[in-house]
Parts: C-alpha cells; structure tokens; sequence
C-alpha cells in the first residue's frame, strides 16, 4: 500500500543575503545535502531564495519576484530531477506586471512543476507589510501527491488559521508544509520572545492533534535590516516536524543553518486516528457560519 | 468598560462517589471556597455529581438523570445566589423518557438559570461510551452573558475541535470553558499518558491562541472503576486555565481535590488581538467546505 510508505522530509533553515543568485545557489547544496541524507521530500522556507522584503514598502522589491515557473523552479527542478526529490519551493511570484503573489511551486521528482499554491492569509504588521506586496491566493486550499508524501501545502501566517489546517487535511494530506519567515523584533525578544515561539508552536502542534496529520514549519534564521538604522528582524528559526498527535519529531537551532529531518510514517495516521477518532465526529450540520467574519 | 472588568475564575477539580447526594454537597462547599477566594465565575467538571457514567452501558446509570432546572441546579442556584456567584453546572440532562444529554446549566449570579448548552460531540471509544447515553446537543454553540464574563461553554470531546471554539469564540466569549472528563487507561499510561495530556493542554492552548480568548478546562481526579475486576480510568486531573495568547495563568495536580484560580481580565484580549490581528484576515469566501464530512 503506497499510503503505508514511510519517507524522510527535510526542512532547510538557511539565512538570505541580498545576493539572490548566491542564495539560490546556496540552497540548491542544501537539497543535494538533504539528498545525501536520504530525504525524499524537501521544504524550503518562505521566499527562500530573497531576505524577508515586507520589512518596509518599497517599489525596488518588487524587482526579486519572477513567474512560476521561472528561473529559480527550473533551476530547483534540475536538482529534484537528479536526485528524484519532491521539493517545496516558496517564491514571490510575478504573476502579472503588477499583480503579485507569495506562493509555493512545488516539484516533482522527475523535475515536473506539480503545482502552485498562493499564500490565502496575508498579514500586515509593523515590519511585515505583506498586503503591500502580495495579492491573497485565489487557488483555495491544496494537496500535492507525489509517492508516498501527500503535501498540504501552507504558507506563515496561514498556521494561525484552524481552517486552513482542517481544509488541507481534509483533501487526504499526510503532512502539512508551512514555510515560514517570523521573528523577533529586537525590543520584545527578551519580553515577550519565549511566549511568542511557543504559541508559533503550540498552534501548528494543535493542527497536528486536531487533524491526526504531520506538521512542519521551516522558518529561517537571521537578524535582517531594511536599512542600517532598522531594528530589523530576527529570524527565530525553531523550524521543527511533528507527529500526528503533536509530538516533536525534529527541532532547529534559533541560529543555525540547519536541515531538519524526521521520518514521516504515513500509517501512524491511521494508528493515531482510531485512537482518537475526532473525524467522525465533526458536527458539519452546525458548521456553517464559519464563513462568516464574527457572529456579534 | 464593563468588558475591561477583570474577574476570578475558579475551577473545581473534584472526585466522586456513588453517592450522588453526597457529591453534590461536597461540591456546594468547594463553590463556597471559591467566593471566598474572590472567585465570580465557578465551573465545576463534566457530570459533575456522579462518577463518570460511561464506561459501561447499563441502563441504570439512566437514573441518575435530572431535568434542568432540578434539583441539583436548584441547590447551586442557592449558594450562586448567596454570593453573587455565575457557576458552569455540566449535569447529565433528562430531557424527556428515554431522551438524555450531557449538558451544561449556567446559573446567573441572581440564582437564575441562565440558559442550557448540550454537548455537541459525543465520543464514543472504550470506556467512553457517550453515545449509549447521550444525543447530540441540538442548541448550537452557546456564549452566555454575566457581568464582565462572556462564558462560552464547550464540554469535554468539543475541545478536539477547532470549529467549535471558534463558532463559540466568534459569539463574542472572553472566556471558553471546558469541564472535562478524561484519564488514563492503567495499562497505557506508562508509554502513552503523558503524550496523551500534552496533546489535550496543546489543542485547547491553540484555542486560545487562534481566537485571542482565555480557556479553562475543569477536569476530575480520582481512578473510577464500573465494577472491581475492571481497570477502570485513571482521571487526570491537571485542569487548567490560559490566557489568550495560550500562556497558562493556573494548572492543577493529577489527582488532589484543588480550586484552580486566575484573574480573567478581558482587557487582555485587545492587546493580545491587536498584536496579533488573526481575525481581520480570515478568508472567510474559502471557509463553506468545512461544513463536508471530508473533501476526497
């Protein structure tokens, strides 16, 4: 039974410089190191291949997008081929002159684009001026199938959203993806840095339990300024995987470039899934104002 | 403001009997220790007068049903309304012959009854056999309005679920509360208990977290057994309360009688939500699928 094949996930948690040629080059021996490792499935972090844009609005970023596909997935789709690797690759995607997305292209094994996915919930906080940049997704929720790995594909701020986690998993995802670019501005780390990170954490683990699927978050590491005078971000890292009942597979450093690999065993779903039947018993006749903004 | 008033919540972590009468005196003491700790609010555990019914399916455990009101929610409406006091009551509900529920009466500081939530999920696994005894609550999701507290009321199996905090979250509760009856099967809780309760305090945590509101579970203590041969539940107790960012504020003992306290200060929601904005960027036009059993 293909849905009982246990694969090795990597994720890569990298930093970005302002030389994108350099990162993408960098991150291509990433996977071929994930490769090494015996990794099948490879997750890159969110706009892998550029430091974090959102930090400030300014026209020149818009000069880092490219179309899907587009240099950088042919560039990922030749290593994927090579080593017969499915590889999340997200991207700032030009889609049309002015009209822009933070997408996923995902790759196949045989180098194939399998398809794109367009980040649904765009946030916009001081330092994170994402409804600037970037259109919200117009695809809806997706899972990609490639072998074993049955990829629900989602991106950052998405993981704060139980119904994106649940209309994912709803599609037979075995593992849901969420690259991830969050961080602490430097005034708040020592306040407020710790219970930031868990509650990054605890929620994503919370989609694991409430789906009874693989979780994982690749975040990057780094402090990034917009400027000399910024305060910038720091990447906090901690990207990890998790089982699907919450438990922690594998766990990052907060400064390292590192990979993260864990074995996902999609028969564990089943296993936790009959101890803990939660999908049998959803009240989908009482569900539906969901799809309203507030009931007050 | 009244929706800055800040107030106590106590929780009462009990064992019980068979005898019922007794139970309930107990727990009218534990409601007078709770008004003087400063306690507003009081929410007792699941079926709170009883050991937990379900771990076999006999007929006689029927009687120990009443309606609401009745005489258990009277004899709380009293020492409720001696000290100004709003207490979550989960009673086993006799509705009509042979029509029962796993229910929720909240009585109003004044002694008045409040209004009735019904369980929504019902389990259904060895040893909780919730589907012999109890139909399906039928009143939706449920927020009840008493001075400063927005109680939104949610017992024991809804806490696995996403959809049903947030439908409750979005009635305007600051407040979601989960009386709770859960525990360890002896022979699984070497290798499995602690991953058990980690994954239960993780999803109720995310709660908090995806819909900036506090979140208390009241959990009983004592290993019940339906007969002596059994190996009964060992009930875990280790009821908590946590703050809208997912932080815990006041956590029991896995298996003393204990109050957990803490201050609800409803103030706290804006800051957390103003900080996090998760509700301003639901995508509510790609939410109507979660009403469907599932999507492949």
């Amino acid at each position: 039974m293909q849905e009982t094949q246990p694969y090795v996930l990597a994720l890569a948690q990298l930093s970005a410089s302002n030389d994108l040629q350099a990162n993408l080059e960098k991150t291509l021996g990433w996977i071929e190191r994930a490769a090494r490792e015996d990794a099948s499935v490879v997750c890159l972090q969110e706009l892998f291949n550029m430091p974090y844009p959102c930090q400030a609005e300014e026209h020149k970023y818009f000069d880092w997008a490219e179309p899907i596909p587009g240099p950088s997935t042919e560039a990922v789709a030749r290593v994927a081929k090579e080593h017969r690797l499915t590889v999340i690759v997200p991207l700032f995607e030009k889609r049309a002159p002015g009209l822009y997305h933070n997408s996923i292209a995902v790759i196949g094994p045989q180098g194939d684009l399998l398809g794109v996915y367009r980040k649904m919930h765009i946030p916009d906080d001081p330092g994170f001026y994402e409804k600037y940049y970037f259109a919200p997704g117009d695809l809806g929720f997706k899972v990609f199938h490639s072998g074993p790995a049955s990829v629900g594909t989602l991106i950052c701020w998405d993981q704060w959203y139980p119904e994106a986690a649940r209309l994912t998993a709803m599609q037979g995802a075995n593992l849901l993806v969420y690259p991830t670019a969050i961080g602490w501005h430097p005034q708040e780390k020592e306040s407020e840095g710790a219970k930031q990170r868990d509650a990054w954490r605890t929620i994503q683990r919370g989609h694991a339990v409430a789906n009874g699927v693989f979780v994982a978050a690749a975040n990057r590491v780094g402090h990034e300024k917009p400027n000399d005078d910024a305060a910038g971000v720091m990447f906090w890292g901690s990207s990890f995987i998790c089982g699907p009942f919450g438990e922690i597979l594998a766990e990052g450093s907060e400064d390292r470039e590192e990979l993260i690999l864990a074995e996902i065993d999609p028969a564990k779903i089943e296993t936790v899934r009959r101890n803990w039947p939660f999908l049998r018993d959803r009240r989908i006749d009482a569900y539906s104002p969901i799809d309203r903004r507030f009931l007050t």
